[in-house]
């Protein structure tokens, strides 16, 4: 069998890759449910010797570790694959080789995945061709791995929920400083509405201030400083919409905020409490309470609907008008590192300077 | 000034009336806030000598006492009053007198308040025509008196948010023997939808239980019998609405229990906590959380829309499909002991056969 290395060629994909396709790859595994730091492994693995018709091979060049990948080896997440299992939701991968009926797609194709739980944390995977979506291969890598869950989420809540009139409209949001509140703030001030901020006491205060601030933040304040925050008496007026990703006691300040028949939606348990919420305001304000969840979103729409956001959002991108969140890259051989570094739920950067996601780098 | 005495004529109305049509009265008022048997006053008063050409005298005949009337009084409610003031939100009464303009409403007409905090714990008020709404002068008096809120309420969130499949859905709601829970169960019947009833544990449980399946509930169980209720297994699909007016706690076991974009309605909060919401069910299950109360729906709809709702539940009444809650009647004198008898929050009629309402009684 003639074999020959493709890494001369193309030094950032397969380091083995046979004319029949074979891949040697390496992936990250969980065998049973459990903490990802205690439960995880790492394993090399090939790839079937041949494609089926409609399969693609796509080798990952970035993978971020987000809240839900832990919670989904935690067993608290709504997905349950069977085990062992590859985690990994979001990512960018690109094309090397194609199925003989593969149309939508070419080698050399960058892609994101199109449906949640492909399991990403690996050097390389097969999947049918509607598993991807193509985004343009000149887009930052470092955008085109962050930009189908967390500004994906930012976006569709901002357009879903409530009609927004620019230069008028005030929203708020808690747990500001995820990588899904900064893209709150960004799109927002794309749209000319303003963003009441909270954000937890931590040390490098006035940093992360001025960071969401830079970012376009009209306020940001400490869920301390939001207990005696006085809208009226500063003219701003009440938020139609709060977005809340840390549930427990923390939306009790922005239901007494909120403006008659608003909206507070939920879209993370960071407390890992039940949400609080009080009576009166859902009653006698008419005030409801949503949750969303961007995989549901994915589901319940077409194709061309996610590509327009997909595309809304590149074209902020490459026009320097929306940022990623700042991401600390490691080798999938260093995971145990990168899991604990992005261990969400204990820690939530609250020592940070700024909020910076945990990535995968399959590039070398 | 000629004086004839009407109670020969109509011992049910006015003791003293004169020609221009001052009437001796009796009320209850608040001069301040705090819990009603503690401030509330009865006192003897005259109505203005003349009628304004739009206003209207009524006696009043039956008036109960609702949770919303004690949160008004404990300064609790989101109706604040200038003190001192009448309370009571809902009654029937009758109309004994009209100005020169008034062309809606006769004398002997019978009538409910149009907006809420008319503040009918009185045998007469004077307020305009368009306060009132005319109802038939044939339909029993405690139905007439116990229509305006509790069977609207249970109307509307029925018919309101989400669309119900006769002989197939599935509801289900908490303190199901409460007033609007028991027009919940009859008019759910009525549409051919079904009822999963949550009440407390108590003495008479089984009087209790049995009460409500007489009334139509398809299953009443306690709120220990429900954290381990398995609705597939018994072959009931998940409720896409439920119905809560306790809050804190009480809405967990309902969560679990709903089907997909589902509906919980909150109307009250007689656990006097905030509503703990599973922040699972509102992100994955779509889950959306919202509040009712009849008195904006009243301010947000016309008169005409309410109308159509009120003559669907006299026809129900008429034909016997539609019962009224027991009522106990006190005369105003005895309003310590009526109110007393009424503290829902402390008591909620948990040691009941069956939920009463108190009501005041001006007949005689």
């Amino acid at each position: 069998m003639f074999v020959f290395n493709l890494t001369r060629i193309l030094p950032s994909i397969p380091k083995h890759i046979s004319c029949r396709t074979m891949v040697q790859g390496t992936r990250l595994k969980y065998p049973r449910l459990g903490e990802p730091v205690d439960v995880m492994e790492i394993e090399d693995f090939s790839t079937p010797e041949s494609l089926k018709p409609n399969e693609v091979l796509v080798q990952m060049l970035i993978s971020p570790i987000n809240p839900a990948d832990i919670n989904t080896v935690q067993g608290v997440y709504p997905i349950k694959k069977d085990l062992p299992a590859v985690p990994g939701n979001e990512g960018v991968g690109k094309v090397i080789k194609i199925g003989s009926e593969v149309s939508s797609l070419s080698v050399n194709d960058h892609v994101l995945p199109s449906r949640a739980a492909l399991g990403l944390w690996c050097t390389h995977l097969v999947e049918p061709e509607e598993d991807w979506v193509k985004i343009p291969s000149d887009l930052p890598l470092e955008h085109a791995a962050t930009l189908a869950v967390n500004p994906c989420t930012a976006y569709r809540m901002l357009e879903d929920f409530v009609e927004l009139e620019p230069e008028k409209d005030w929203i708020i949001q808690n747990g500001s400083n995820s990588a899904v509140g900064q893209a709150v703030i960004q799109l927002a001030k794309l749209k000319g509405v303003h963003t009441i901020n909270i954000i937890r006491n931590r040390p490098y205060l006035e940093e992360m201030k001025s960071h969401l601030q830079t970012l376009g933040a009209d306020m940001v304040v400490t869920e301390e400083e939001a207990r005696s925050l006085d809208l009226r008496s500063l003219g701003i007026p009440a938020p139609k919409l709060s977005f809340n990703c840390v549930a427990g006691r923390s939306g009790l300040d922005m239901f007494r905020m909120m403006a008659k028949k608003g909206v507070l939606v939920i879209y993370g348990g960071m407390s890992k409490q039940p949400l609080s919420v009080p009576v009166g305001p859902l009653i006698f304000k008419d005030i409801t309470v949503r949750g969303f969840w961007i995989s549901q979103w994915n589901k319940d729409h077409c194709m061309e609907q996610r590509q327009t956001m997909l595309e809304e959002l590149i074209k902020l991108i490459r026009t320097g008008k929306f940022q990623h969140p700042e991401l600390e890259l490691y080798p999938l051989s260093e995971f145990k590192e990168a899991l604990r570094r992005a261990s969400f739920y204990d820690n939530s950067g609250g020592n940070e300077k700024r909020e910076t996601k945990v990535a995968f780098d399959f590039r070398n």
